[in-house]
């Protein structure tokens, strides 16, 4: 619960603007990395404070700043500075409790996405991911130390942005190379889902406990956790698909339609693991209603076969002085024949029941 | 209940635009606040009556005059002569327990909105805010005497809404402020109901018992309350966003989508409570069914091992004068012997249904 | 369920526009007021025939004919002649079972609106108003006898339609005046059902009987018919908003837009409504579970001390001619000793399993 | 089950357009009827074959064309051959599996509906009537022998289709008379099935037995069976209304709008109906574990109080040779004074319990 | 599970465009064949590497490319070069886990598809259709060996695609013949899995086992696998209809709509057994609880009245030396006449408790 409104309220009352991180802070020192590529170069340098702003004038390359810890107010402060960046655009950035959106400035865009990953108690937990992309530009803020975007990096380090000829793939091409990695990694993490669901499942088939019961409403859980990362994604993408900003190029149209799909997918997966988990749920409740009725069965033909009989002997163990049937030369096989008729009858009856 | 609908029917057969407030009276005077701002200079007088109509003729400042209290209809009809208010727009004031919503006029704008607190039951209640927005004033009516807009108030008079050069903050960015702090307000409100339903969840499991039942039904009653104030909130500032009132200037529309994002995220929080909230209800059917076999179990068990022993024991209890195993030697051990047996057999056949 | 689909069927095969009456008659006279207001006058008069038709070329006067009763197709018949009313809008006005709708005509509007009431089993049950609205007349059709628009009628009386300087409200105004008094009583009703639902609420907590759970499948059965009574009159104010008929005028919009805002209240009321109940029927399914828990609880405690117990006693009441413990001098104390440790035992076990 | 996918599998594979018919054959032979009026007269044939094409360059009538029985694929290419019908529309008149659909040709229009009626076992069943469109003919084609317009032949017959002056209704108000001769049929079989509803929902509180539960959900299964008769014919009707096709005159308009008004109505009826029986379900539920608690409670009482008075008089029939009380005077009185004591303070546990 | 979701992971992190193929490898080699019709010849050939690219200039026949197996990532990209397809296109071909879409290109249309057929286990599995639209091509892969597409091949082989005048059917109608044969194919599935349903309904009600439970679990699971094939190609089919690509001609439009009409139909019948399914496990569900009270009635009247009667019996057996009744002439008949009383007494409060 508490990852669902960490600590949001302390911002309540503040003025729109103010840039007050909200979240729990994940790493101890902010991490800038400055990429470019263009012209047939690529230069790449770490820094952890913004000196002196970027000259970005140069439109042959493209600027890729990373930054990796977002709850240094003052440092990013002094990228918004730098890059004329809207009070409330730097506010959602710190304010790491976002849900996906995009929004759209005369020269840039802004947009905000949430990476999952397992936390060390295996829950799903989710990492906000703010990108903002430039004509020539892209910043993107993470809350981790560790770089989500390593493959990426080296993609570019290889070479691989930079077409023949000079010419190099512009700054849209590397936002969506972002958000494909974000929705790749979707992926993963449902397909470690899936595995525990399909253990679950096997488990309640051979023995349902009530741990599996809470297991089952934990995914459940974490299933409309996964929903409201996912679900505003797809809205984003999709709006940027029909946005008409110059900064998106029609050639990354069909790159976006791409995740699009994906992200269409990732839902429909998460909706099918919702419905095979109420099935579960089903299962298992009439699993425990099954057994109730096994146990009942048991007792009661126990105890309507035995109950009659013991009321017999207890009727000839009575100390009546005069009771002709204890005095009968055959009594007690009259006693035994007497019980056995009627355990034969009621299994009879029993049968005739479906009971045994 | 009585809250959702309190005493609504005594208007019931009155002509529109008639005056009747309904509603709880929840403070004694009305108190009237006047604050202008603008023009470098910040000027602020507290009234109880309207005595004279203002002159708002001096476009270079912004007035926002906040009633607090609004049970008394000729103060609010004083108002309303004032600034030429709408007849059925005065009756939607007084009338307390209005949804959220917007009405557009010639040159105003009048917006309802529900502030939340918690009563003295811990009980989610909610106050009518209604907003009239004009070309340079803006009119707050509140129910209750406490100023919900206290730090508004506050940041004005450090000057914080008075520009470098003589401009100011307009009138609509004063509206979108007091729409931010409901809204923010709505914040602090789910957080508790968060911690609530997590102690909820916790007691769930070690100990279910009838009461969290009841909290469990309260809290989802609270989370349908609280979805009746934000969700037409929502298409309030949605409707901000698409009307061309030239009320509205283009900067503040970057604010109110922030607004539009924030009360996403408060409808969508209130979802995954009652979703949690009803997968806790299942939980704790389950525990009750779970409860149940293990109680049944035991007996099934012991009066099943022990009601055919019982049988033995009574069956050679018998006072038949004529039984042969009561005269043996080793018939007492025979008896033993015999119930031994039965016992392993049971537990074997107890074991093997995986009832022990 | 009759009440849903009264006699609909008797229909069946006929031609369109043939006039039979559908559903219950509820008077048995047919009573037509007819009522003018404007150029300064008012003029009323009751008749029960509509001798002549009446001559409405004096544009400078409002023309209201209420009809009660709707039973007598001839007379209906001969209103429509008068009027000039399409035979699909006169078969409308008599099939009294039709869900709220509104049809533009060339010259005139049609409209239907339920109004609601308790029957004498003080269950919801619904009248069938037709409103058809001319340039200058409104004619407004209902099936009982008595006035649902007295109150209307009276504020027309006392001058309350006349503006000052010989103008007077439209007859677009006096529809709206109509279904205002329509809405509002749905208030009324809601009001009555809400008190039902905390009664019922509240004997739940204390009492769970079979009754109470009747009373809420009663409850939820008519929250249905209210929904349909509702909901698309709610679909008829937006469409008279939006229409471009110039029967209504720009200023009734505001007015039409207040029902609206009602319209919504209503049906989110229903909602409400609707969600409590199943809650309730939820917390009476527990409650009934936790009974079943307690009342087994009670008895496995006492069978599983008492069997055993009665084992034992049982076994020393066998009659073996040689069991040496019968013998032994403190034969009997080992016996007790033997049921207190056992006894003990297992009320041990039972408070581990926290059954006592 | 059957009944929703009737061998529709014998097509898969074949080249789109070749005439199969899927469904059971419902008659014999093919009857065909030609109807034509107009000019003042009106002719009537019965054929079985149709030897020659008719020639309809004749605008000043309207020829009615119906063809009962479908199975005769020959007959059927016939005619679509005269009519020049394109093979696809051909295709679906002789496949009656079709749900309810409107396909426009450039000088004709397809449709198709489904009328019910309750079969010899009183399950609702669904005939499919198509109906194709020209600018002055009507051809309709049912599977049943039987004439499900008679009563609109005879309305003909009686010249009511004939207007004064020599004028005539056109064919496409024929269409809509079939259309509303079918929708009012669905009226007559909610009105029984409604009537069963009712008929079980006194069963159900009288005594709850598991054929209700049965019926319950065959009553249920023909909702959903229902509700794929009509929901998409609602949309045919729409369809019809919006289409700019030159066929459908604007004064047939009005009375294609009261068709949709019906459907409407239908379709709310039997979401009623499916609410009501969910809600019946519930109520049989909580009957049941009604009576389990009743009857759990007897045994326990019974249980509860004999049990351990039972161990009391075992503990007095044991055999042991030194038991003090047995020698007592007042043993015997000891031992019942000491059981009603338990007695009583069960009964008085109980009663706090509110179990007795 | 795992057919949900296979494999996909490995995917994530690659730079897009990059092939490799997901999915489980259905062939081990890969058979292209080409089949080329038009200008009234019809030539055929298999080959299994595409060795040099086809020359498809000649407008005046179409070029039928059926790829089956995907799993070699060289084939499909030498595919690829030569008709000059998006890298994103062939990843989609080769990773086999993608749901239906369409995708328009400048001068062709790509578009995916699942054929569904039951796996070895009986268990519905798909397989993923990919289909190239060209203006005078068609490619088409697919992931087993089997030609999904026999029928049509022979069809074509058969001349059927060439009309007279040397004229032929368009690649677009190629195309939806494909596409025809896979949604033709789905009612084959849905009537088997009908048809187990009806037989699972059957069981049900003769005798309500665990497996049955289980049954019914696995076959909902299977409709949620059905629906995310169908669903999504509805769409496809609808985009088809709506795009304004030259592709598809206007003749072929009637087509499409045929489909998309099935296309209903089907997703209608998943719904449809979805809810059959759904009230089965209501069925099964009250069955249980039905049971439980069936058997809970026989231990309760066993029990109530033979517990009572042996505490009678257990009285009279009591050793105490002084009880008088023991000692009465008529004492045993004394007790078998009280013991007689209770049990009619018993019997008779069963009877009014409609328990017996």
């Amino acid at each position: 619960m508490r990852s669902l409104l960490k600590k949001r309220s302390k911002k309540s009352g503040l003025p729109p603007g103010t840039l007050v991180h909200v979240g729990e802070q994940k790493t101890e020192k902010i991490h800038i990395s400055v990429l470019t590529y263009g012209a047939g170069k690529i230069e790449e340098r770490e820094i952890t404070r913004m000196e002196e702003c970027l000259d970005l004038r140069n439109k042959s390359a493209v600027t890729w700043i990373t930054v990796r810890g977002v709850h240094d107010v003052d440092v990013i402060e002094q990228i918004g500075t730098c890059f004329d960046l809207h009070p409330l655009l730097m506010e959602d950035i710190v304010n790491t409790e976002q849900r996906p959106k995009v929004d759209y400035f005369e020269d840039s865009l802004f947009l905000i996405a949430r990476m999952l990953s397992f936390n060390h108690k295996d829950i799903v937990s989710s990492e906000q991911i703010s990108i903002v992309l430039g004509s020539n530009f892209v910043l993107s803020f993470e809350e981790h130390e560790d770089d989500t975007f390593q493959r990426i990096r080296e993609r570019i380090r290889k070479g691989r942005f930079l077409n023949k000829g000079a010419t190099h793939r512009g700054a849209d091409y590397l936002m969506y190379a972002l958000l494909d990695a974000i929705v790749d990694n979707y992926f993963v993490i449902l397909e470690k889902l899936g595995e525990r669901i399909e253990t679950l499942e096997e488990q309640l088939i051979t023995s349902p406990t009530l741990d599996i019961l809470r297991s089952i409403y934990h995914l459940k859980t974490q299933m409309i956790f996964l929903r409201r990362s996912v679900w505003p994604l797809r809205e984003v993408v999709n709006s940027l698909l029909r946005t008409e900003s110059v900064l998106i190029k029609k050639t990354t149209h069909f790159y976006l339609r791409d995740i699009y799909d994906h992200a269409i997918q990732v839902i429909e997966t998460i909706e099918t693991f919702r419905d095979m988990l109420t099935g579960m749920l089903e299962i298992y409740l009439s699993s425990m209603s099954n057994r109730l009725n096994e146990v009942m069965k048991i007792l009661t033909i126990i105890g309507t076969i035995f109950i009659p009989l013991t009321f017999v002997t207890s009727l000839y163990g009575m100390n009546f002085k005069h009771m002709p049937e204890l005095n009968w030369q055959y009594g007690y096989l009259w006693a035994l024949i007497l019980m056995v008729v009627m355990t034969i009858s009621m299994l009879i009856y029993f049968k005739k029941r479906k009971l045994v």
